[in-house]
């Protein structure tokens, strides 16, 4: 395919409906030349392919969501996950997968948060990098989704999102970079909602200036479905594909502004190639598409499935009641155990391939023990049923131990709305107080997407949190609960005591009508509770092992170093108990002092360790620059400050026993410029520009500096006259010249 | 003196000369003109008339600070304490006092804070208002300050404080909007930091635009201390004068600016009227001055300032301790007991006529009582000193009762420098901490500026805030503890259980460099701490009585009104105690639903009445629009939204117990306009607008609306065509526009 001789003889009206896609699924491909057409689906943790009968899918292995995929802090898992659904998409004919999402949980509420990683940048976009490279190593694409800045979904078409450069650039950007540049994505997919005022359809410095011309992304951009405005302002931006396509009033537009002049063909021309570059790579991929017996990789996929929920579900509390024993008398209670809550609601919404029932997999994993079943609640109704609580009680009572499954139901968390609250249906927590007074090991499941207030949280032993697991759930849960498996996953965000303890509930959904201010800033997550002290009810990183680790030692290969080198770090982890497990290693980095306010740390890398008993393992890491860095918005870049930062290391956010430090030097110290606005205390605290103050001084009457020194420390040197000196206008014009000409590097 | 005259004869250079200040306390008076000298002082608890001696000033009335004023909050008795500093300036020759000061607690560390009323513009403006009518009418003028959001003493000369517009107008201009539109104060003064970018001593919008045109302001504007920047740029944005004077550098660029056509003589002309308006004034005045009998006056105003300081202390916590019996053993603790800290550092700091020593008062209100004294700790040295605690804590076991006085030392806040922590000295904690251990009964007297943590406040059953209650305080103490007088202060201000709880601990004293974000928005002070659910050690306006009040019944005189009529709610409050008291009867609005974030509710009123035991009396107050309205930016005026308001009534913002109820309804409905980002539902719910979508959608070969309307109400009508609708761009303008006239009004 030669695009540039095929660009020569496309008319106008041609690219501009290239832009645009032909229907819901795929791009558009003019017969006359051979332009192969691409069709994309709906992800990402899974399949969504649409069949002929509206709101039917074909089946597909429903992987865990998002929120569960961040809690394995796995990037190996990831790329496993990827590569399979690389798999069923060629299985399909699909040749771009549209995922991963990599939003940034600002606020529990949003309802798309099931399908985001976490409140962490770095934790997000390295799960995200590790998904991508395993989707296209299958020769399918993917779509980085959705930038930017979507972070609810309330009026999410047309939110205005005002954002500071610096927040946007640490903590909403941030996870796209590292995956643009870590994973190189086919595609991107702008985000539906305007930033600081335009559209991200439309947005210029969001879509070229950004992420072409800064992070070097060479692929393609297309819309969320329904996320044009103008189309025309879009491809003058970079956006190269409207998506969904059948609508003519996009291309339309694009062929009115170029004859009017008001768009260059020169950029359509650009947006064109990309299309059908995309269309090149997409056409040779699926020439290599083996042909894929689907029902084997259908089983694989259920087995993988399995696993990768065993490596997300995170044992928030287990007060010596877990691993349950397999034998003796369970009352496993609550709906949820028959009838799973295991992924979310909207586009990413899977039509399964087979479904474990916890209720089952638990005779299963334990075919000794005496199960009984109370339902507990019923899924229709949110209100207490005194009965089936009675009823639970009293199973509860009689057994040796209960196990609660609960949540949140469909109707509370989807793509489309977001929760006005963080609580539980009433009917679940009044079953959990009533079944905890009956029965003291009790164990709570949880099936949901995003953190809830959990008021009985102190009168439960043990508490699992399995988030949307996906279809093997069921399995998941029972090997976990019985220690087959050793749970390892780490929440990958805070879970607050009360939903007001957030840092964006003064500001979500919307400030005021169609416009959210981002008034927290950087402090999005552990980011906000650490620095204001407030204890969260379990913390960032926070997820109990069946066995224990040790974190035994710390080393740096530096202890001073230069911004542009970089610093190995090497950590040493024990399996100090009797089971083997997996320890998520963890590494923030504090800085000392700072002119910015800043974090009181940050997660800067990671590490999935599997430990046998007593064997130990050291990790290295390696940091550099922007481990350290801050977003400078004077400069417009990313800039370290000359000082000490502290290497802090541990399996939690608030546990973090290693400690090492390290000076970073910027390559190019700070130049020191004066001017009339300067303090006089940063001219008297420079030894060469301290001369020259004192010069001007004298030759100006003045004597008395040092008497009066701690007022006029504080003053600008503009008003050295309000200490008796006497200068004119342009006497002082050139101490401000000499001083600055003293300390001329 | 005839002001046109003049100006016409007046040279370029005798203009500009006339816009700055002679000296430190003086306006320029060019002889040949006859133009009258006018003198300013220091203030505003007292009057600092420098002498010739360096750092020194006349005797004069130390009255309680403003954090103790706003305490007190009774209008009435700062127009007292108006008059009074009034009769001192004119005993002394001054025309201008240098005060009152309202800025807003932003945050507690605020070096300055012990100079501010409050945290809440109402309060703050009120009794703003109410000082300035009280100098005013005795012929000298103030200078309301510092104008505007100056909240912070570090780098308080060049910072630029970041704010949004609705934060600016509700929450740090509306004091100074109450004060000038219901008091006309001569003078205003121009903060030091930069506001938005422009420093406030050049900033039109503020000077200009917001003080004279929207306000009324007719007075003159002069810079605060040094705070001028550019001279010329700020006579053409209203900054009348510049202060200090001395200086040729400002009157030369005035000079120059005009001369080369940079700058209007006519804009000149109107800040030369405007000083010799003043000194004109000042000058008229001068002449009805009587002969003051300082010696006399002075005693009567020592009188004063202690009935003021019994007004302000606040009664924070009483487990059944005080008052203290006149009989028996007292052991008085703490080194203020006999070294008092009763104001603060810097340009307020008064050389007092004459000074109570709590000690020797406490004795004289209660000649029986057998007092002994020990130091607790020294005012030299922060660590505590084991030696005098043990000997302290001895006198409190040996006594009935102990009280020790305690609270902040003047190296920890002043003018000049803001507190980095909100803690006590140690040896002030450990002095508390063994007492409380020796003697159940200790009550804690605190003095400072600002509110401090009290992590021993479980321990001690009371404590009373006196704040920095002038050289009265010690008297005022005493009547206090022993119930001579019934303490009746309320908080003007949160006192927070931790520094971090403080809304603005992430930004305070700067978010980067030179540069500070009001991030937290409208939510300063209670505004956050309720909004949030975050409770504080003490809530604003809270304080206790030696009786009790009962709120009986709140009436109003509509359940329904417009915009632009008024609201007359009547409250009776009943004293059912046995003591004769002062309630402080606080009315706050709330929302009860709003488009825009806004406080869970908002002081809007208040008054302080004094009651019998038995007695009732119904307090009246009148609410007008402002009461419910919220500053809206996209129209850049008050709005009222149509709805129900609750009016919350009650002596404590944490207990309101009357309520009632009024629905508002804008002078003007909102115009209902459609455009292409209009959401489709809110086509669909306005019965005239849907007729017309039906319509467009049925001739667009559309017929599933209802089936899809969930996911389609959420989008905007520019993606109709998602849901099959067909239509060309016209076809599409040609139903907006329909729309748009289906509405109209």
């Amino acid at each position: 395919m030669d695009i540039q001789e095929i660009l020569k003889k496309l008319t106008l009206e041609e690219k501009a409906y290239l832009c645009s896609g032909a229907d819901p699924w795929h791009t558009v491909s003019p017969k006359s030349f051979s332009i192969p057409q691409v069709t994309v689906s709906d992800g990402p943790h899974g399949l969504r392919r649409e069949t002929d009968v509206p709101g039917q899918s074909e089946p597909a292995t429903c992987f865990p969501n998002g929120s569960a995929l961040g809690a394995s802090w796995d990037t190996a898992l990831l790329s496993e996950l990827g590569a399979a659904l690389g798999e069923e998409c060629r299985s399909q004919g699909v040749s771009v997968l549209l995922g991963p999402a990599v939003n940034i949980k600002r606020s529990p509420l949003c309802g798309r948060n099931f399908e985001y990683y976490s409140e962490d940048p770095c934790l997000a976009g390295s799960l995200a990098a590790a998904y991508i490279n395993g989707v296209q190593k299958e020769g399918v694409g993917t779509s980085l989704k959705h930038f930017a800045a979507n972070n609810k979904e309330t009026g999410r078409l047309t939110t205005d999102t005002i954002v500071d450069e610096r927040t946007l650039r640490e903590i909403y950007l941030s996870a796209f970079e590292y995956a643009v540049k870590n994973a190189r994505p086919w595609t991107i997919m702008c985000a539906y909602n305007r930033l600081n005022g335009t559209y991200c359809s439309e947005n210029k410095y969001l879509l070229t200036d950004i992420l072409r011309s800064e992070w070097g992304f060479d692929g393609l951009v297309m819309s969320d479905w329904g996320a044009v405005s103008d189309r025309d302002k879009g491809i003058e931006a970079g956006l190269d594909l409207e998506m969904p396509g059948g609508c003519s009033i996009g291309p339309q537009k694009i062929i009115r502004a170029v004859k009017n002049g008001n768009l260059s063909e020169a950029a359509l021309d650009k947006c064109v190639t990309r299309v059908l570059k995309l269309a090149e790579k997409a056409a040779a991929q699926k020439g290599t598409a083996d042909k894929l017996d689907s029902k084997v990789m259908f089983e694989q996929h259920h087995a993988l499935a399995r696993k990768i929920a065993e490596h997300c579900m995170v044992l928030l509390k287990n007060e010596a009641v877990l691993p349950l024993k397999k034998s003796g008398h369970l009352a496993v209670i609550g709906e949820f155990a028959k009838t799973q809550r295991y992924q979310g609601g909207g586009s990413s919404h899977i039509h399964p391939t087979k479904l474990d029932v916890p209720l089952d997999e638990i005779q299963k994993a334990a075919p000794e023990l005496s199960v009984s079943f109370s339902a507990g609640y019923s899924l229709s109704d949110d209100q207490p049923n005194t009965a089936l609580i009675a009823e639970a009680a009293k199973a509860a009572a009689e057994a040796d131990t209960a196990v609660i499954f609960a949540g949140l139901p469909d109707s509370y968390e989807s793509e489309g709305f977001d929760r006005s609250h963080m609580r539980m249906p009433k009917s679940h927590i009044a079953l959990i107080e009533a079944v905890a007074r009956a029965q003291k090991k009790t164990v709570v499941v949880l099936s949901n997407g995003s953190p809830i207030e959990m008021p009985w949280a102190d009168r439960v032993p043990a508490i699992l949190e399995s988030y949307l697991c996906g279809q093997a759930t069921g399995g998941a849960q029972a090997a976990i609960l019985f220690g087959d498996v050793n749970p390892s996953g780490k929440l990958a965000e805070t879970f607050p005591r009360q939903l007001s303890d957030n840092p964006s509930y003064l500001n979500f959904p919307t400030s005021s009508p169609d416009l959210v201010q981002y008034q927290e800033g950087v402090f999005v997550g552990y980011r906000y509770y650490e620095k204001k002290q407030l204890a969260p009810l379990f913390p960032f990183g926070h997820g109990l092992s069946y066995t224990t680790f040790s974190y035994l030692a710390i080393e740096t290969d530096h202890t001073e170093m230069q911004e542009d080198n970089t610093l190995t770090v090497r950590v040493t982890v024990k399996n100090t108990g009797s089971r083997a497990g997996r320890e998520i290693v963890q590494l923030y980095v504090s800085d000392a002092e700072s002119s910015v306010v800043r974090p009181v740390k940050e997660l800067r890398d990671f590490c999935s360790i599997e430990l046998k008993p007593d064997e130990e393992r050291t990790v290295v890491f390696t940091l550099s620059k922007r481990a350290f860095a801050y977003y400078d918005t004077a400069m417009h870049g990313w800039t370290v400050e000359d000082g000490v930062f502290n290497i802090l290391v541990g399996g939690s956010s608030v546990n973090t026993p290693l400690c090492a430090s390290v000076t970073v030097h910027p390559a190019v110290p700070k130049p020191l410029s004066f001017t009339r606005h300067t303090l006089t205390a940063a001219v008297w605290d420079e030894p060469a520009a301290r001369v020259i103050l004192q010069k001007f001084l004298a030759k100006s009457g003045f004597t008395g500096l040092e008497a009066q020194a701690d007022w006029m420390r504080d003053m600008p040197l503009r008003n050295l006259f309000m200490f008796g000196a006497k200068y004119t206008q342009e006497e002082f014009d050139c101490f401000i010249m000499e001083l600055n000409r003293a300390v001329a590097p």
